[in-house]
This record gives structure tokens, C-alpha cells and sequence, in this order.
């Protein structure tokens, strides 16, 4: 099980399982000098952890970030970051039922086959605890970037079948993280807790999307070949736990599109060459056009339910299952600012080659 | 510009610019002692190269697929495989007109910023024409997995609005390989050439989307962590030209979607573990589950079209431009081997190291 | 400051200061199922620690190795296994006359050059401290060879002018670890003690070398080109401090020999293929040949003396200093743990290539 | 057989078999719009190529270079440099007689072993020959550091016994170039060069060294943990044929030295600050000094020597073997730009990563 590293100037070492000691992080190639904001790192770790609100998972976290190496007098050395996130709630009895279980689902199976040995307790190595980690790498790669002018932001911007209305009006950040679903669409957000809280008391989840902004972009980030801009995206992005897809600008529904409507004419504002519309969603050749970046990741509904499955146990054997761990109705809420850090490191890795 | 190698344990190198001396690859970690079948090569470059029909290109490329080195007595040696791809109808005037003018939908400014100094003749590295030496290394990857019992099968599932239906059985090579626009289902394959066709003499082009299956995969290929097989997938395919989005199983629609629904029950089969459904389209926790593979891919409608548009050229100017390039009206077709050879090489990759 | 990975199939990442909170490692790639002996990871450690004999630096560390992830209920999980050794004995204070001054041998100024922020505290970066991390990692390492029947012996073969005599025999573990200098030859062994004990009570320190022998090696590990075994045995063991050179076999007297002299012919012994001879250190063509590999590093004296030296401070004025942090006279016998240590992470790396 | 590749910044592919179609390299990561001198890359290549004079083997190879990518207009594109070498005098027959006997000092049954098929003929990839890939990727590299003021020298030091002396003036190109052996200082190299002439006769071939030195270095290249200049130096030079040592500044005779005599006082000079001594070879730290760098390499004396002598066969048999290919008496005139042309990559890469 390597590949557990990821990036190339910026890289991130992700380490842990949800009920050892602790998860974290090792970052190398963040730059030296740099004066970190350890209290908007906190911050973005809280909107990640687990607890927060009535619609998401019960598991209680405070997810401390700790720092073990890298800084000196609140600056970078240059050095690798090191940061640690001690695991408390680990109430691996929780798990014992499960351990000889194979839920719909999720790869526990897949461990035994591969690894030949398994921490069953909370989904070991593929718990979305492992992301407190990539948040926080995320939270000091966003801090560079928005030294920058870059800003990157993400909502949930459909659950199951509720949609947030397309806007071209960068939602802000106040407005988001006003309501539990992170939704910016006051209404909508409405629509979509009611929803959640629904299928929670049904014991079941529900899929959705969330849509990412970054804005801010110079010219020219991403590589023409191997190193698109959106393929290195893509290989961060899908890596988010249940995503199931990605797409850029129009995406899907560029598909259906003429190339007399796609197209996006070049022109020039502010002395600058920027594309008068942006269908292609601010990527042209793999390279950044300076426009705005809007992806879409689609997310398949948690597979952790409370309703009866049928599956099998490790010898084979037809169960039924009545629950398969901690129950988390949606997880987008939660997902939001790993999607932000994800992007955030790849902005990021991508803009130190250009540098 | 770096970045033109991919792969960890399976490296390709790309190289050569769409009018220069020649475009290849070099292939890395390839196995010793493999024999390999040079004809089937050359089909697959065949089945991508310009100028094979009505509905695409009129670029003239014989596509011959020569090898430098790796290969001796018809087996490989282990080493680096060079595969050099002749740039023979490199007409390079016909790009004269456009020297000075930013192409919309093309890279050609981004990368002037970014370099100082292009290749302006047909798209120099962003030129599809590049993926000549990825379907080569491609093509030597499928028979590296069909030694194994791994085959891949891509068709055009998507021109413009017009869709193929949904099936569950895999369909031939044969049938898909049986019409111009490389869809399976020949009704389909008939209207979605008429809209081509139609396309073509408005100048215009059209979007569409690929799909593709890996049938006979081993449980367990990809990591869990920054080595997801979606993941991997992602980053080679949205390399693609024209790319813009990627999904897997039932991708978006999963996403309007309950737990209880898009969960696969496993199931024994054969004494073997699988899936009892395939909502997760063969990946589970980042690793292969042993049911087929199934990912869609959205093309942009080709940038380059013969309708006038607006633009500027390199000094700010607005001008007028007649035409892009050499047209072409759907760039799908063209597509599937190369969908194919990207998805081999992602596969092979996992595989050697699984092994 | 990148760079602080290293290792292809098992790549470990180095992390921590000499005065913050710890230093560590993270591990990747370690194979599954593995059970560790965690006791002799430790006694690993106490090879190395400081504080352990008169002839060697007075910090005081108990080095205790923390695992935080990677392993369950003994055995290796297959994911990243990270290792932390907190920093006991920071004193910090110690250093602060040195903040300012540019200590000759040492990076000092490098770093405020390149980084433009530096942790001056015994070394922030560059203190032999930080190699605790890479004992662990390769202690580990040296269990799964010792697993496969590969061991590997590293002793102290010279101290300043005093050299130990050539042997075919592999000294043991008991013998080079039964005098504080780590020389099997105990007549030599002492002679070094006495010259170290001299050259601490003036203030000044003494190179020498190290000898290394990987015994039980299977043949063809290393890659032909760029992945030569002695070119990557150079890569890893020219990172360990203070180290300025490397040969393998004869080594530099090699060079003073006749072809007919030098080449080891092959023979058939027991079935299997060996060299009659093994003036090439058991490497040829960039692969193992199955004889011992040997190789020889040599050390420069330690720069931190306590002698009166001329150098300059931050601000280009010549100042006199009279000693350059705490006195080390020989870090000889501590280094033997590094070299056994990096010596088998290289060989694991290249074994699991070969698997 | 992977890692064919080398280099983070500035990766370079090697490619091709002694005896088959070409021999070549892809270099990746060289900066956009530089102007090339191809008469100055041909010049290295003809400095290696063998045939130049009487002291060398008798293969005779044009080693014209053409490039296939990367440069349009005399200026590089930022994208990957392909250059073929077609190999001319591939007489493979003079090898039939070698194809199952196992030379002694030549690695050709690990080929078997390890591959389980293998070009037998003139070494396949393990042939010198390989290196003609490398001095031409180096020798762009050196043009790019020259136009920074970066220049590098090496010269054949030592051959067998005999000794050049020590000087601190750096030898001109034309001096080291003006004589068949490449040693600057006249009577030393005519007695080389009788030595050599007087083991061609016998059939036998005789070790060395060469010395490097790299001036006008910028203080701070390396990174100092596992990217240190003169480990990364190790890796790339240790992979050069038949080298079997490496050693920087005073190397192995530091071993030997005392800390006050070793340590190199920092001084200021010109407003900068620089090392009054070079004992350290122009490296601490890791990092470049700003002093010239200074290594020295050993070479074993070449394995393909004409006199008779003991082996194996295929089936194990012992056969006595009376030549092992092209004799080759003294291999070191025609490596010194192969030594210049790797220590040239290695700059560049870590140079592009400072900047």
C-alpha cells in the first residue's frame, strides 16, 4: 500500500489510521519565511471535523492540530511541516461486530485480500479521518495561495436530487458556512437539511455535488501534456473519498455542446487577454486562462446506513447486516473543505513549478 | 514544461511537436520477455490516425510505428522501448495565417506567455497528433493485459444530444469498429453520423462522450490512498484533449441517488467475492472489486472550426477569423483508441505493482 | 527545501528539528502482515543516541521511538508506519551565542542565504539528530532482510591514521559492539579510544571510515542504467553527515590495478553462479552478484570543535570563535547504526523491485 | 528493468542497445527559448565517441546527433529533446562466439538470470555506448550553466600508478584535450599513454581516475536532507560505467585529518562570503559553498581485456575464454565528458529547483 505520498514541489505524506494514535501529515517543498496563521488552520480543520451539526456523524473530535516540525517563531523553515492530529473518540468497540463482516459498499474485503491483515475499526486507512490530514496541508497551501490573490471556494451545491441554482456571483464564504448543509442558496439549503434529516431517520444517505470556484488564477498554471491542469485536479480530487466523478466548466453538459457555442473568444480587458465567456471553466490546453476554475465533483451517498443489507461475512456466508458502523447521512458538508484544501495543494504544487 | 512522463512502474515519455521530425514514446519497466505481436500495434495506431473517413480530419498520416530499441528477436529486453512515429504530411504553411492570431478554445497565447517561444504549426504539443505515441505504448500495454485475461472496450456512447442506449452487454469490437463514428448500436451510429456529417459542412463541430469497460480485472488493483484507481484513471484520461469531465459506474446519477440504492450487496460467485450490482462501476475504496470497470468521459466540441469568429491576435487587436485549422467536425471516433491505451496504461501500472 | 523523501518502493520521509518539539519518519511501501520486533528497533536507537560513552557528544537522549501509525497488533498494516522520537534534552540556550556567527565547516550562513530563516539550534536541519528517524526506518528495514536471509555488519575500520586490519572473516555484532568505538579488531579498537580520548581533551575532532558488508545478498538487485546498486547505495550514504566519499570492492585501489588482475571470474559453487574473487564488492554491471557486497565511507572530522577557530558573523566582521557548539571528537561509532540503517533501506527498495 | 530515467527538474530518458537501431535520449524539464549550439553538442559527442585515437577501443561510430523535439527555429520549446544516435557499426556477428559464454567482470548471466532474455551483443544496455545519450543531454546542460558562468573541467588524473600533480590553477580544455589521454600536464600523459600502449599490446587494460571540478558555482545548490549535492553528485556519477568510487574535496584523506585542520574558515571576499580553505571541496552542508566543487572518481580497469581467462558457460561448464569482446585498454580518455556531462545534469537539476 504505497502512494501515500502526493505532489511534486508540494508534496503531502498522509499517515494514520482512524482508531490508532493519531492521523497527520507530512509537508515538503512549502516555502521558507512564510508566517502561518495557526488559528485559520484550526478553522479549517473544525469545518472538517466530525460532530459538528445534527445532519452529520456522531463521532466527537476536537481534531487539535499539533505541529512537530518545519516552523520557528511562527515562520517556515523550509523544512518539512509535520502535523498531528490525535485520535480520541476511538471507540473501536463500536467495530467488533464488524470485523469478520463484509459491508455493501466499503473495501473491507478488498484489505483482506490485498493486505493480508486489516484494522477493521472505523475503516482503518480508508476512514475519511485519514482527510484531517489533507485539510490541514490544504489550510497552509491556501494561506500561500490568497497571499497570492488566489482564492478558493467550495459549496455543496446539490443533494440527492436539490439543486442550488447556477449563479455567476461568487458565493461568499459568510454565506456558506451560515447553515449546516453549507449550501449558499438560503432556500435551497433549506430544502436539502430537511432532506438529510429525513433519510437519518431512515437509517440512510444521500448522494450529492459540490461545486469549487477558484479565482484569482494567473495565467498559465498546469502543464500541456502529462500535467493538465485539470488531470492533476482529477488525480487529487478523485481521491476524496465516494467522489465519483469530476467535471470542469461545463463539463457533461459541454458534451452536447457545438463548438460555434463553446468556444470561448478571446479578448482583452485591463490591458490582460482573458476569454469572454468561460465555458471551458478557466483551463485551455491544460494551462490556467486566468478566468475563474469552476469543477463539479459528484459524490456517491455515504455507504454507511442503518437500513438491513444483505451481504456476506468472511466465509462467505449470506448476513444480514443491520447497520454498518457510525451512521453519516451526507457527508458533503464535511467534504467542503476537503475539496478546498485538495484544490488548494494542487494550485499550489502547480504554481511553485511555474514559479 | 515538464511533466511529459507518466507512470510509476510502467513510465511513459512522450515526445515530438504535431509538425516537427516525428512524435514517440519511450516505455519504461515493460516486463522482459514478452512477445509481442507488431501488427496488432499497428492496428491500434491505424484506428487513430487521421484521415480514415468522411467524418474526421483530412490530415493524411500513414502513422508507421517504428521501434528503436527495447525489442529483440521479437521479445522485449526489459529495457526502455522507443516507439518513433514519422511526421509525414507536416504542411506547415497552412498554419502561416495563424501565427499571429490566439485561436478561441486554442492554448496558443498561453503559451507564449508561458514559454517565450512556439511552435505556431498545428498546435505544435497540445496537437492531438501527440497521442500517436500514447496508443503505441498503449497497444503494447492492452497485449501485455489480454495475456492476462484483461480486455478493454471503449465505443463513442455520446455524439451531441444523440445517446446510445444503456446495455449490459459488453459489445464487440466488431460492431463498434463496423461504422465510421465507432458506436455500437448501428441505428445510433446513424443518426450520430448524419448530425457529423451535417456539422462538417456548417463548419461547426460536436461534442460527445466515450465509454469504456475493463472486463476481467483481479480484485485489489489500486491504493487506498493517493493511488485510488479512479484516481489514476482520472489523471491519465483527463489528459486527453477535449476532456472535461470523467465519471465512474453510474458517475453523476449516482449523486441524485439513496444509500440503500447505490450500495452493492457482495456476494459469492464461483468461490469468487463480487458485487451482486455494479452501481460503483467496479471500484470500491479505490481498489478493483473483480466486476467490470465502467467510466464515461465528456468531450468539448472540437475548438477547431471553420465558422468566422471573434478574437485577437498578438497585439491586442480584435480580428475576424475564418477558419482554425484544419477542421475537424468530432474528434470521438478518433478518441476510442486512444481512451483505450490510456486506460491499459493505467492498469498495467497498478498491476505491476500489485504483483 | 525539498527533498526530504527518498526511496522508490519504499520511500521514507524524514521530518523534525534538532531543538523543536521531535523528529521522525513515516515509512511507505512497508509490505503488509509483517510482525516487527520492536525491542530491537530500540536497541537500533541506542546505537545511535547520543550520551552513550566518553568518547562521544554529552546530550542526553533517551531516543524512545513512538509509533503512531502503520501497525496493529504487531503487525505492519501495509500503510505508512510513522515513527516519533520526541527531543528530550533541547538546550536551546546553549546556542544563542552561536546565532549570529557563521561557524566554519558548518551550513550556517547557507541556510540564511537560501532560506532567509533558519532554527540555529544545534543545527535545526542539519544536526546528525535528525538521523534517529532514518535508525528507525531502517531497523525496520533490517528485520524484513534478515527475514529473507540478508544481513548487514558495518563497523569502524579506521579512526584518523589508525586502521584495522583487512579480514575475510564478517566480524560479529558482540565483537564490533563490545568496545565504545565499534571496531571489531580490539587492539586497533583501542588504539582509536586513546586517540579520540587525545583529541577531546584538546578540543578537536578525527575523521575515519567505515567499512560495510551486506552478506546473504540474491543476485540481480539494482537496475542496469540509472538504477546501478552502488549508485543508489551512493545516493542514500552520501546524505549520512559529514561523509566524502564511497567505494565499493578494491574501491580506489581498483584504480591502480591491471583488467587481468582485477576481474572475478565466474564459477559454479553449490549450483549457483558466483565470483571466484570479489574485488568488485559483490556489484557487477549494476546488480548484485550474490558475494558480499562491501564498501568503505569516509568521514570528515567533525566540524564542531572546541578549539579557538577564525571565522566571520552575520554581518561580514572576523571573529574568533572558541567553540562551535557541543564537542563531538568522533562521530565514528554513532554513525555505524546510520550506515547499517540507510545500507538496508536501499537494499529493501531494490528487493521489492525485483519481487 | 525501470529507472531508466534520472533527474527531478531536468529528467533525462536514456534509450537504445549497443547493437540495435539507435541509441538516444528524451530530456524533459530544459527551460523554453534558449538558444542551442548543436556544433558544441556534436563536439562532446565526438570527444566520446570511440575510434579517436590509438589508445582506445576500435568500434568506429560517426555519433552524428539529430533531434527529433523540443527545438524549433534553433531555440529550445520548453517540451522534451529527443536525440537519436543511429548506431552504424553494429557488427553483431563479432559477438556469436560471446553469446553463451559469461565474461568475467561483465554482468551478462545476471542479464539471464534476472531478464530471462537478452541482447548478447556488445553488451546490449549495459555497453558504454548507452553513454553517447547522456554526454548529449549533458552537453546542453553545460550550455545552459555556461551562460549562467558555470563552467566544469575534468581531466584523467591518475592511470594505473601514475599520478598527475596536484595543482590549484584549473587546466585549460585545451591543455587536457591537446593529448590522446586527456591529462593536462604533459610528461604525466605521454607516460599514460606509453603505459596503456604497453597493455594494448598485452592484451590486458588498465584502472584510473579523473578528477572534476566545477567553477563559478552559486552558494546554495542541494537541498540538505536527502537531496544533498554531492549524494545526488554519487548517484548520477556512480552510474557511469566501470566506476567504482567517489570522493569530494579532500575525500578519503579527510579520513585522515583532524577537525582543525579540516574545517574550512569562512571569510569574506568581494562582498561575499566564501571559504578561505577548500578541504571540503566546495559542498557543506549539502549545499554548494560557492568555492569550486571538487570530486574525484576511481575506475576499475576495463572487464573486456584480450587475455585468456577462466570461466562459465551457459550450462555451467568451465571454459577458458581468449578475448571478451572490442579490447579496450584504458577506458578513462573517453569518459571525461561523460563524467562532465552527468556532473552537468546534476547542477542544472538542482539549479532549477533553487530557482
Amino acid at each position: 500500500m504505497a502512494r501515500n505520498s502526493i505532489g511534486k514541489n508540494l508534496q503531502i505524506t498522509s499517515f494514520g489510521e482512524s482508531h490508532g494514535p493519531a492521523v497527520g501529515v507530512v509537508i515538503d517543498g512549502f516555502p521558507a519565511n512564510f508566517t502561518l496563521d495557526l488559528m485559520a488552520l484550526q478553522s479549517c480543520l473544525d469545518r472538517r471535523r466530525p460532530g459538528q451539526s445534527d445532519i452529520t456523524t456522531a463521532r466527537n473530535e476536537s481534531d487539535q492540530a499539533q505541529i512537530l516540525s518545519g516552523v520557528y517563531e511562527g515562520k517556515t523553515l523550509g523544512s518539512p511541516i509535520t502535523i498531528l492530529i490525535q485520535n480520541a473518540d476511538a471507540q473501536s468497540k463500536d467495530y467488533d461486530a464488524l470485523k469478520d463482516v463484509y459491508r455493501p459498499g466499503h473495501a473491507d474485503w478488498l484489505y483482506n485480500e490485498k493486505y493480508g491483515h486489516r484494522d477493521h475499526r472505523g475503516g482503518g486507512r480508508s476512514s475519511a479521518r485519514i482527510t484531517a490530514g489533507w485539510v490541514a496541508a490544504g489550510a497552509l497551501a491556501m494561506q500561500y495561495l490568497n497571499a497570492q490573490g488566489i482564492s478558493i471556494t467550495a459549496w455543496v451545491n446539490q443533494v440527492w436530487t436539490i439543486q442550488a441554482p447556477d449563479t455567476n456571483t461568487l458565493p461568499s464564504q459568510t454565506g456558506i458556512n451560515g447553515n449546516s448543509v453549507r449550501c449558499w442558496h438560503e432556500e435551497t439549503a433549506n430544502k436539502m437539511i430537511a432532506a438529510i434529516s429525513e433519510a437519518k431517520i431512515q437509517g440512510d444517505s444521500l448522494g450529492g455535488a459540490i461545486r469549487c470556484v477558484v479565482e484569482g488564477m494567473p495565467a498559465g498554471v498546469g502543464e500541456p501534456v502529462f500535467g493538465k491542469l485539470q488531470a492533476v485536479l482529477g488525480l487529487y480530487l478523485l481521491n476524496i473519498n465516494a467522489v465519483k466523478g469530476i467535471a470542469f466548466g461545463d463539463g457533461f453538459a459541454a458534451s452536447k455542446m457545438r463548438g460555434s457555442e463553446h468556444n470561448d473568444a478571446w479578448k482583452m480587458e485591463n490591458g490582460a487577454i482573458v476569454g469572454a465567456t468561460n465555458h471551458s471553466g478557466g483551463i485551455v490546453g491544460g494551462m490556467s486562462t486566468g478566468n475563474p476554475i469552476q469543477l463539479d465533483l459528484a459524490f456517491k451517498p455515504t455507504s454507511t446506513i442503518a437500513i438491513a443489507q444483505q451481504t456476506i461475512d468472511a466465509e462467505g456466508n449470506s448476513v444480514t447486516l443491520n447497520a454498518t458502523g457510525r451512521h453519516d447521512p451526507c457527508v458533503l458538508p464535511r467534504a467542503v473543505p476537503i475539496v478546498e484544501a485538495m484544490t488548494a495543494l494542487v494550485i499550489m504544487d502547480l504554481l511553485l513549478e511555474t514559479e
